[in-house]
């Protein structure tokens, strides 16, 4: 499953553009990293809001998938920034609310690390449609 | 103006790395533009939906500094994906609900256009908070 | 169309509570409008936040069933309250940014009118899915 | 801070409209309840949605009072609807993702019970400002 799910990433250039490494993928949750390298921070050295928003796309895409199967969209999804994303590593958790036979009800936490220690950046939630539903 | 905005994006190396663009920088609307280069699409060779997301999160921003003044923040937005973004440029257009002391929300469509043919492919919803203000 | 569409809120214990009343009815832009009674307030006399969305979530719904037909369920909606909403009639204005075979976008304005002058209070953006597609 | 909290309810006529009562309020955790009367549904007895908005948004400003103390506004708040909400008795759980000098970011996951047997039938994610802060 899970190499499964890095074969989408790499098959996605914008995924590997930024990074996107898939670390867990499981019905219960997933879980997603990429290295916070200085080109994808924002003017403070800050993660880029829109970096975060694209680990969280791929998050609560990923934890639909994993509920649904592999042939998903996403239909819309919120982003909260909590506080600065600084660090060496981003990490996205998701879990599932829900999952019916047409979508999806995902969410994600962000997580900014320094030396493995960990502090929440962000927080999404997403709605994921299945893409081979008529 | 302009110029002032495009520079705060020359300022951040993720603008950079997706090569937006400030094309209209008034306190009534504003526009970001970017060219869909082949590796920030998806597997499909759609625009990949964080990359979408990072462009809603720019013109958000652009339309509350625009509104508010240099110094903001993103606090959240919300993300609704239309239909499939195809063609050679993605362009946010941003325009402001409210802006107070504190906080704007704002605005953003995005179209995806094709030899200057346009199509409107996610809308975004968000707050701007003042960073200055304590 | 319109008086259908009244037939469905008068058929909706709770919108009749709040005393909606259907005042436009096509798929280019739905009305819902609803007396602000002092019972519908919060504590400084402004209409009450979940009255607010309560009424988003009617126009916004309203507006996707005139796109995609009368069955039809709200997966999602997002709120921003854009400033305090006073006055003796409270108006949702819905819009459709997509309408699909499974799904809608929709938003919706909301307006407090005194005596005819309106005001815009809060914007909300949606997400409407057909509830007899398998 | 429990009789408080139910004093601000008391002093809300829509919250009194609708039968909300605080049955927790901690700085870690607020708890909202109402009795699903019929009057509160939608037409096919299910909980409203603009009525699980409103429990909703009573318990994300909650949270947010409790994180920040009694002066607050919503800014706004996103809700996803999980499944038809039925029993007799709505409850909100509300939890805090962050809380700083200006504004605390709060989530609530809503549960529709019968006779004690709770279901998950939403879930929400809001921006909640303090209103004291200049």
């Amino acid at each position: 499953m899970l190499s499964m799910a890095q074969g989408v990433l790499d098959a996605q250039p914008f995924s590997t553009l930024v990074g996107a490494r898939a670390t867990r993928f499981t019905p219960d949750g997933v879980e997603v990293r990429l290295a916070l390298r200085p080109d994808l921070t924002q003017h403070h050295g800050f993660a880029h809001g829109g970096l975060q928003a694209t680990l969280a796309d791929i998050t609560l895409t990923f934890m639909g998938a994993a509920a649904l199967g592999p042939s998903v969209l996403t239909s819309e999804f919120k982003i909260n920034f909590l506080r600065p994303a600084q660090g060496d590593t981003l990490i996205g958790r998701g879990s599932v609310l829900s999952a019916g036979k047409r979508q999806a009800v995902t969410r994600c936490d962000l997580y900014a690390a320094q030396d493995g220690q960990e502090k929440l950046v962000a927080t999404a939630l997403g709605t994921i449609a299945r893409a081979d539903v008529p």
